[in-house]
């Protein structure tokens, strides 16, 4: 199925979508090193995820290369900072070869595999490719010191040993054993600050996001004796702040690894399990979040969009969170909230939300995908709204349109500055002329509406999470 | 004066407009790998128009870049194709001296000068920097050499030699006595297919554009037998097809290079002008193309729209041209409208022409910028519509509303495909939905109206030239 974005980012940020829900790899279609440049950014982010790309980049042809035509530019030094793999093709008789292995290399450590496609290998007649499926290769489970080591620090550090959950580890059974080793041995868990995918709500196993900010991110982890890692690198603060740590976990705490990105987490968790004893099948013993009481009314703000949409999630919803400043209060919720997926920005390039319901939708057209969406960052890849209403994809867009960089706002905060110069203040709002979301949608063929109110807020809701196809409700706060 | 854009790249296509008419750099202010990603496709415009920038780019702080944080990644493997200078500032007392020589590195081979800026060199206490101005470069003039055998060329071969113009000498003395030089010796004048900035229109030098497509283009430079490059290297097809040669002047032509891009141009024709001979001051023989008889009128097409702005084009307009395969009209009346810069996308990174124009009416403010832009290539960079809003800039945007890669189309159509399959024509429609343009500007603040008759667009076009400040005609084509 062939799809168009108006932007590479789009396309990029919809095949991660489609990689991390999908579970195997979506293919980009790119053009030069200008085209691939247009699309880094969400590549950034699914390489970050793990999620599998064969991201498709084409090229002049091989022998057109050496008059530095003006779309001429080093590819490979602009692809490989976002990719795991990259390779250029040859002729036309690698193109085959070339695609199993990028198919290859994109699941075996899970990321961006790209290839470079010259117009002379595309245009050329070749000898049919094998019609052979590409092996899908085998990723290892802890090794026997790794799990000795893990069980170890489980059954001695009751309350003071966390699990680190990232990859397969956040969903299916690999979550639910988790879950399991939690509530036996009072292991702790936790995810990275950004979530690639999690299944989230009641009666799934709960576990505790390691904050944005490093206090608090120091705070979560004081305590701990050991870190057991699962599908991730020890935890670092998003940014460095003068005179503050980089490493989060504190210095006397032990950091194992059990299985890192590349490695089988759902196996490695379930060896685990066994070594502890754990058995199979009990439920875990989620913590549950509770909703608070009342319901929201009166004009509307950034916390009761999470609280009225954790309260009417459909079940089989797919949220894709990136409302950065503005939707932290629904990750809290989100464990009470109907049973759901989760999916974040993974790698801080801005401008993913809108793309990634994109690629979600078209991997799971049965379910429900919301879009959390911060104003600022939706801006960057806004023409992702077009392939929506295109595709007629199932895809609710919540804009919090606070008509501000709020995150730089308060990261300017976090490095000490009270009184933000007239330069500094233009930099960071948006408020002259203010988007007119709505307006936006429905240039691009998505209807919406505007909410500035609770209750309105909650109207438009409960009428879009019915009704199918794309919608965007843009929420005044 | 801090401009904001909502994507960075306007910022990067609006520091090439601002670069291209002021003549000394505008700074951009990008954020890490992600965000100079972002930048990267206008960068290689302005590295290819040879536009002065300074391109900073915000890094992790040092000591935080080991540890591998989720926005970290190779800025200098993103930033080196499309630089000509790249340079790492190590600490705060560092950065005025880089800034300085950002500055001289992007005259002196006029182009990209990226500095990466680290965060604890940002916002660590430095040493006052000099005051002093930082140098401007000098550039050399043709060598003794290199004039004898332009002169030796220009005075044997009337209507056989070709003076390929690019840089300064399509404007100002340079195009001038490039003029008198055709004028005196029968030398043919040339600008590339891409045009960083020309100025163009009665009274003016007239050239001929190398065409686009290749043949056309093998034509236009088929009874050469000397080229002499002022500014700009040999031509060459800007793609590759089966069968067709890359180079574009005849292989018995004799290349000469009176001046690179980084040299002197108009003291380097200035100079040739004096060994030739050429009085300075005379008028040059410019050949003026005619406008058509008669006003078009009825349903709008491509044509009539260049028509009708080619009659009405204000003097001292600026014209940002990236209507592609809708505006190619315009070029051709070009010569005969009133005096104007002209200015192109010049590497083929589709998504300039919205940005170009920002920038290009930042430098100019007391200029009527007009902006002719393709739709496709427009939805990449739509969110700079804001910026003109927000800034107030006397933009007018022309858009080519076709809804179709209509350059896509004829690309496949020269590869000899003759009917394309339902999935490559669904990747050249933009038709389903069709974008409402005038919608979309105005969900950015930048009013505007659609016309579908030339009565219609003549009386847009009249209003919106006569009017300061951005405004946006659909014209449907």
């Amino acid at each position: 199925r062939c799809i168009l974005g108006l932007f590479e980012g789009v396309v990029t940020g919809a095949a991660d979508g489609y990689g991390r829900m999908a579970g195997k790899p979506a293919a980009t279609l790119l053009h030069t090193g200008p085209g691939l440049a247009n699309g880094l950014a969400n590549l950034h982010n699914a390489k970050r995820a793990h999620t599998p790309v064969i991201n498709i980049v084409g090229d002049h042809a091989n022998f057109h290369l050496r008059y530095d035509a003006p779309l001429t530019s080093d590819i490979y030094s602009l692809a490989a900072p976002m990719s795991n793999w990259v390779q250029r093709i040859k002729g036309p008789d690698d193109v085959g070869a070339a695609i199993e292995a990028a198919y290859a290399a994109s699941l075996k450590m899970p990321g961006v595999a790209t290839v470079i496609l010259p117009a002379d290998a595309a245009w050329s007649e070749a000898a049919p490719a094998s019609a052979r499926a590409a092996a899908v290769p085998a990723r290892p489970i802890a090794s026997e010191a790794a799990l000795r080591e893990a069980a170890q620090a489980i059954r001695q550090g009751a309350g003071r040993t966390g699990l680190l959950l990232a990859g397969e580890a956040l969903r299916g059974e690999g979550l639910e054993m988790a879950g399991r080793i939690a509530g036996a041995f009072g292991a702790r868990l936790f995810s990275p600050v950004l979530i690639a995918r999690a299944e989230r709500g009641r009666g799934r196993a709960a576990f505790a996001r390691i904050p944005y900010p490093v206090e608090p991110a120091l705070d979560a982890l004081r305590e701990l004796d050991a870190l057991i890692l699962v599908g991730e690198a020890e935890p670092v603060a998003f940014f460095a702040y003068p005179g503050m740590p980089s490493r989060l976990a504190p210095p006397r705490c032990q950091i194992l690894s059990l299985a890192t990105a590349s490695d089988d987490q759902t196996g490695s968790l379930a060896a685990l399990g066994e070594k502890l004893g754990v058995a199979a099948g009990k439920r875990p013993a989620a913590r549950r979040a509770g909703m608070p009481e009342g319901t929201p009314s009166g004009a509307l703000n950034e916390d009761a969009i999470s609280v009225l949409l954790a309260e009417m999630l459909p079940e089989g919803a797919i949220v894709c969170d990136e409302g950065l400043t503005s939707a932290r209060r629904f990750f809290e919720l989100g464990a009470a909230a109907a049973p759901h997926d989760y999916l974040m920005n993974t790698g801080g390039s801005i401008g993913i939300g809108i793309p990634l319901a994109c690629g979600a939708a078209v991997a799971c057209p049965d379910r429900k995908v919301v879009t959390l969406q911060a104003d600022g960052s939706g801006l960057y890849t806004v023409q992702g709204l077009w392939t929506q209403a295109r595709e007629n994809l199932d895809v609710l867009t919540i804009v919090f349109a606070n008509h501000a960089y709020a995150i730089l706002q308060i990261e300017m905060r976090n490095l000490g500055v009270k009184n933000f110069g007239r330069n500094a203040e233009r930099m960071m709002s948006l408020d002259a002329p203010k988007v007119d979301w709505v307006g936006m949608a429905r240039s691009m063929g998505v209807d919406g509406a505007r909410a500035a109110t609770c209750e309105d807020f909650s109207t438009l809701l409960a009428r879009a999470l019915k009704t199918k196809g794309p919608y965007l409700i843009e929420a005044a706060i």
